[in-house]
């Protein structure tokens, strides 16, 4: 019997094609199953595990309870000339997400903006995946969504707000892009978990107890709520997702969007704001090129900060991450993946580790 | 003679006409000079006195050197069906930056959203002017600035982004709008002075010394730079401002926005990034301000942390503020405005305190 800790590597081209395999075989139409294995592996090669195809089982298990729906027919809706909306119709939120980027995208052709407000989503997984997406466009791209309570509103102790990441991008056509996917919250719960697990505590500043009051106990934390960047800076942000994503589009909003792992008796009716601008609207073509390779190259020649060897711009350590992935293959933990091998078993899907 | 540290309350007509007549004094149509004192003197009702009229120095002495233009013509130029592009012309930035916010809103009302990039304009003081102005237009909004130089990028030690203010605001047309105007640092350069001349440290994380170390001594971080919240992500959101006000627009980036207090070879070249919504484009008309109406309720609801009382929304403590300054006048200490008397007195412009 293999030890649970092995480490097997597989090719993104490998991942890619079991993941699509396995959502086929749970009635995902074809291109969508590819959609969704590209965004899902997409975060494996860029490092970013918690997003990858070890979290299948939770969307698997949405589909087969009825909560996601495996095919819909997606029809985004023009409703003013630079703004569509899109219903997710309680589809998977990667293939919503990448239909709402392409629409803001073709809008943003037109129109020089455009805006795209979905409603009836679910978790769409790293937002990178959709900055990406733009970005590799030729367009600079704001990528907002909301998500299940994880942290209460400032001066609160109950949680209220998502831990959703504020995504950005501008694109960089000689280069490095600017991607920047990042929650409000000083830490993730995984975090936390991971020092419960190792029996150390947590920095104070992380998370407040049940009761409202700072703790280093990371068993008190995950019995509270995480805390934000920066106080109200980050909870306003926080507030700022849902009331673009939820409160505007007709999504859940105010704590009411579903916890994919917890709330069973409905859909998560997720929102999403996915904002696309054409870079070459002020000024000649190649002017912003020109002018993003001079940042870029201005951030790279800033003498370092104690305990820091190099300047990198926000992104490049998952892209780095990538390239390297690329050509050695991705290393999973054959314990993480079981679950998703024992899934695509019982459909009669292979896995080709 | 006057006791310096006397404080004098002005009703905020008296300021708005006293800061107006200044400025016409100087050059500025009574217009734009009407506009600029609105702007300065609702900054003091909101209790963001770095922002209001004890700057005025520092706006009169760029205009008599000629680096600030006290009377451009001002012509926003639509490039792309929802996009305009307004040349700044060196003007104030509080003149620019309305103009830009009003022709935001009329493309807005014609394509649902609507976004002003400008160029060749000057600081802009306070973001929740404009973030306030479209709110009570009834718009949701975006307002970006970037700034002169004054964090590094994540693991740099030498400054080149702004502290710039990330501003956003949702309407509530029935009470207490969402206003968020937040810099990315941690604490104000103003702050780490306060502490120097009242002999305190300041707390670790908020500046690095000039070697790039983390230091607590407030003297030592003068010399070096401020620090973001969060970390790199703090950084990134500075670094998105001068992607989309400088870099997109034909701004001043990278280090180059000309320092208000000591750049004098140059007009500061400073860029802004206007966006605005209308907040009736995916639900019947009403229902968004229902919502919005939930979401606020629900905030109130939430238990508090301790050491809160109650729990306010984002720009709530500066509303209260503001409504009271309304009533009982605005308290101003005369030695903070001594400097603008001068002025005053200088163009023939009698102080009304």
């Amino acid at each position: 019997m293999a030890d649970m800790n092995d480490v097997l590597h597989l090719t993104a081209d490998e991942a890619r094609a079991f993941a699509s395999d396995v959502f086929a075989a749970h009635g995902v139409p074809r291109r969508d199953a590819d959609t969704t294995a590209r965004c899902l592996v997409r975060a494996d090669l860029r490092g970013v595990e918690t997003h990858g195809i070890v979290r299948m089982p939770g969307y698997l298990d949405r589909i087969e309870r009825g909560l996601v729906d495996p095919a819909p027919e997606l029809a985004p809706r023009r409703v003013a000339p630079a703004v569509a909306h899109l219903d997710g119709m309680n589809g998977l939120g990667f293939v919503v997400a990448t239909r709402a980027t392409e629409e803001a995208m073709a809008i943003a052709r037109e129109a020089g903006t455009g805006l795209v407000g979905v409603s009836r989503s679910t978790h769409f997984g790293m937002a990178a995946t959709y900055l990406l997406q733009a970005v590799e466009a030729g367009f600079a791209a704001l990528v907002f969504t909301n998500a299940s309570p994880a942290m209460p509103p400032w001066g609160g102790r109950r949680e209220m707000l998502g831990t959703s990441p504020f995504g950005a991008a501008f694109p960089n056509p000689g280069g490095q892009p600017f991607i920047l996917d990042m929650a409000p919250s000083v830490a993730a719960r995984g975090k936390i978990r991971k020092a419960l697990r190792e029996g150390r505590e947590i920095p104070e500043g992380y998370a407040l107890d049940a009761d409202g009051r700072p703790t280093t106990d990371p068993e008190k934390a995950l019995q509270g709520v995480v805390l934000p960047i920066g106080g109200a800076k980050g909870a306003g942000l926080s507030m700022l997702m849902d009331l673009l994503c939820g409160v505007l589009t007709g999504a859940a909003f105010a704590g009411h969007v579903g916890d994919q792992y917890k709330a069973f008796d409905r859909p998560q009716n997720v929102g999403h704001f996915i904002l696309v601008i054409r870079p070459d609207l002020f000024l000649p073509a190649g002017g912003v090129a020109e002018r993003m390779a001079e940042l870029v190259a201005t951030v790279r020649a800033n003498p370092t900060a104690e305990g820091f060897d190099e300047i990198l711009m926000p992104g490049e350590p998952e892209s780095r991450t990538e390239t390297r992935r690329l050509s050695e293959g991705i290393p999973y933990r054959r314990a993480d993946l079981e679950p998703v091998i024992e899934r695509a078993r019982g459909k009669g899907v292979t896995f080709p580790g």
